[in-house]
């Protein structure tokens, strides 16, 4: 059994990111500079832009934090998507899941520029990357690409059955698996609350991604020997003896399925600390094709 | 067994949309209006271009066909494009593919107004589609739910493979029949050119979905009882015995699979006809909510 570090390869990327971005520098370039809007004082979103803020400095991007009270309206966010539209200075920005329940979030992430949209959320992007197309893939799915890819798992002509049809998981994911190219060309099954028989599927799979949100749903008895598993649920348990009050974990019974599994991702460790540095890179992508569309 | 029956769902779609284009034309308003664009004298396109413009004039929508020289260029077309996304008479078009190779045939669709691309090619629709947001859905899987819908074919939980992953039929029928809603629901498997053991799945399968264009892929032994099979495959097989030449076939030994089917649909008159229908269909959508759009 190898464990997936999602923590190790995402540091990887992002001294691979910083090493571009002091190249940048030496040639005396802009360096890519990614905006977050955040409405309101969502603790977890917080922490999630906190985070993303700090990446970017460590890496030597720039950032630029924009934070709205709670009852900014619709129309002021609008107004703030279209400056950041309009600002060529940012290269790519994402506004912060999820907004207060005033405003219409489809209409928000609709109005981002698709050239700016680094989350890869805009339906321009999500539909680029169906048709094979250069886009911007989702940081979550993006990051499990990256991280089967590292590590060289095959996934040529595997059984890969994803649970859960969410947008920004299983769905890509399920769309990425089955393409052509590397970790990809994948036989991929997708299945969700409406499944019959889950059970019956992942016992066939070669690899299985799990985007359901339901700790401990995948057991030992549901896979088969060599199984390859990629835990993307992120569930926080109350718990009084932490100092947090809650701890991490993911849909997969780690300890017994770690025993059948040839690769296995840890909760935390693993898919999560990839979509930061996924997200980094988008926002490398998004500073070269701006360079691209401005030369 | 019960033959899909795609001829006749295809006039009753016809006849239900001419009911609403009368009424249209009693009230006073404009009635919808496609345009297709055909570049060169390729026999399969000529054949389908005509037989969707005199399709128009029959349920009583006005058509125009622009017919261009094989030696048009890129630039030219792309004006063309231009000039129908500007004619505020044109509430939808389509671009007859293939395009001859000197064309950029990405570039083409990518020029298309998403707002008038009834045939659903665009990212944006594509995207939109797979988000489950209101879009225009390519008119093939279009017709394939439409005909699961009318037969009332239950798909709910049941595993659905489909066979080929190109963008106009396996992709977008592999989303659109995961997703929640009619005809929808079902646990679906991409399966293509790497899948490993083809048989295995099909031999799972409670609904079959074969876009492949080999004749007599799918054979008797590969299905189990009271399978529902859409043929998707469209092949012609050159025969001098018929005055046109060829003869139509699909990818289903429909003779030796009917017997184990609990629907199935034949080719030609399964899903073939249905695609003229559903692009009408996106015609009255497109004119429906380019009305809206104008109010």
């Amino acid at each position: 059994m190898k464990i997936l570090d999602g923590r190790k390869v995402s540091n990887q990327i992002k001294e691979e990111i910083a090493i571009e971005v002091d190249q940048m520098k030496e040639r005396g370039e802009k360096v890519p500079h990614l905006a977050a809007v955040l409405v309101g004082n969502d603790g977890a979103s917080l922490t999630y832009v906190g985070s993303k803020v700090r990446s970017c400095k460590k890496i030597g991007f720039e950032s630029t934090l924009i934070h709205l009270p709670e009852d900014t309206s619709e129309e002021t966010l609008l107004q703030q998507v279209a400056n950041l539209n309009a600002n060529d200075d940012i290269d790519g920005y994402i506004v912060q899941l999820p907004l207060p329940k005033h405003i219409d979030e489809q209409k928000v992430l609709m109005a981002v520029h698709p050239d700016k949209d680094v989350d890869g959320f805009h339906p321009t992007n999500f539909g680029k990357m169906a048709l094979d197309m250069e886009s911007f893939i989702p940081a979550t799915p993006f990051g499990i690409m990256e991280l089967l890819r590292r590590y060289e798992v095959d996934t040529e002509g595997k059984h890969t059955v994803v649970i859960g049809r969410s947008h920004i998981v299983g769905r890509p994911i399920s769309i990425l698996m089955s393409q052509k190219g590397k970790a990809a060309n994948a036989t991929v099954t997708l299945t969700h609350s409406r499944t019959k028989d889950i059970k019956s599927m992942t016992l066939q799979a070669d690899i299985i991604v799990s985007a359901l949100g339901v700790p401990n749903f995948l057991k030992a008895d549901m896979v088969k020997k060599d199984v390859v598993v990629i835990d993307v649920g992120i569930t926080r348990v109350p718990d009084e003896t932490r100092e947090r009050g809650y701890y991490i974990t993911g849909d997969v019974d780690f300890e017994a399925v770690k025993e059948k599994a040839s690769y296995i991702t840890p909760v935390p460790g693993g898919v999560g600390p990839m979509t930061i540095a996924m997200l980094l890179k988008n926002t490398l992508l998004a500073r070269e094709r701006h360079k691209q569309k401005n030369a």
